[in-house]
């Protein structure tokens, strides 16, 4: 019985690591918040987000769930984008901190990605920990942040990135276009 | 030593699952053979074909040949279509019949897929067996084929389908629309 419950568990964690290799995604994000500078976290005029989501059809959302169960954060949401899909859309989502620093992070450390999603794995990793011990406060840390995040995904446009680049690190001018 | 390989089989083969959950397709397709009347396996006017494919983007082509190795058949061939991707892609693809049944097939009944995809690999398997017993060298094989086709992935226009259906079937009339 203890011998099942291992292989269970150990074939258990392939699949989650062979579903996030084809589904998963690990994204840094900026937002704009110019009108709260007086908050903590928004003196340098941008929010950051992280995320670790993996997105599956309502079909398949039971899925999500064995995911929820699995790592023991994170919990599951409709998507709000609807393209031109046929169903519905589901994903698993971790945005905490602490959930990511305590959990996602040190799983995806133990146990590496197969395919190229495991660099992107790696610069989110090192972004969650620059904003943990709280880079993202300063325009130099934010600057720093921002150019790791440049090279990921490479899915979003880059102006909103370059702008934070130019318009916080002193040694980035724009020289014209 | 055999208990380390034993756990990396495990989570081996737990990968190989999740990243079919997350990539793989099985399809049947129908392919009209107007002209080749004589050859066995054409007398219908169609040769139907099987593939068990799972797709990736060139800096993930390691996970394919991942699969290669795995399953010990079938082979890794540069993607035809191009869509707007940004970079190349390459499709692990077992076709071969005897392939599909005596691995594919074998694998996925004894270690079931998580998610909706496990219910179009049922009915591949089905079609496959079924066309194994020879069922699509027959109009009316044919048409129970393409019966179980068309409730499967839901992505390819059904009029072929149909144009088979009415065309092989006496019972399928076309009652005009």
């Amino acid at each position: 019985m203890g011998a099942e419950n291992q292989q269970e568990r150990l074939t258990q964690l392939g699949w989650v690591l062979g579903f996030v290799d084809g589904e998963g995604c690990f994204s840094i994000g900026f937002v704009r918040q110019p009108c709260r500078p007086q908050r903590r976290g928004y003196k340098t005029g941008y929010q950051v987000s992280h995320e670790f989501a993996v997105t599956q059809g309502a079909k398949s959302v039971s899925c999500l769930h064995e995911l929820v169960r699995f790592f023991g954060v994170g919990g599951v949401l409709p998507n709000r984008r609807y393209d031109n899909h046929k169903e519905h859309l589901y994903r698993y989502v971790v945005r905490r901190r602490a959930d990511l620093i305590d959990t996602i992070v040190p799983f995806f450390k133990a146990y590496p990605l197969h395919s190229s999603k495991r660099r992107d794995f790696e610069k989110f990793a090192h972004c969650v920990e620059m904003i943990g011990e709280g880079l993202h406060l300063t325009s130099d840390g934010l600057a720093v942040i921002a150019e790791v995040v440049e090279t990921m995904n490479r899915q979003k446009p880059r102006a909103e990135l370059l702008r934070i680049l130019r318009g916080h690190t002193p040694e980035v001018q724009d020289t014209g276009s």
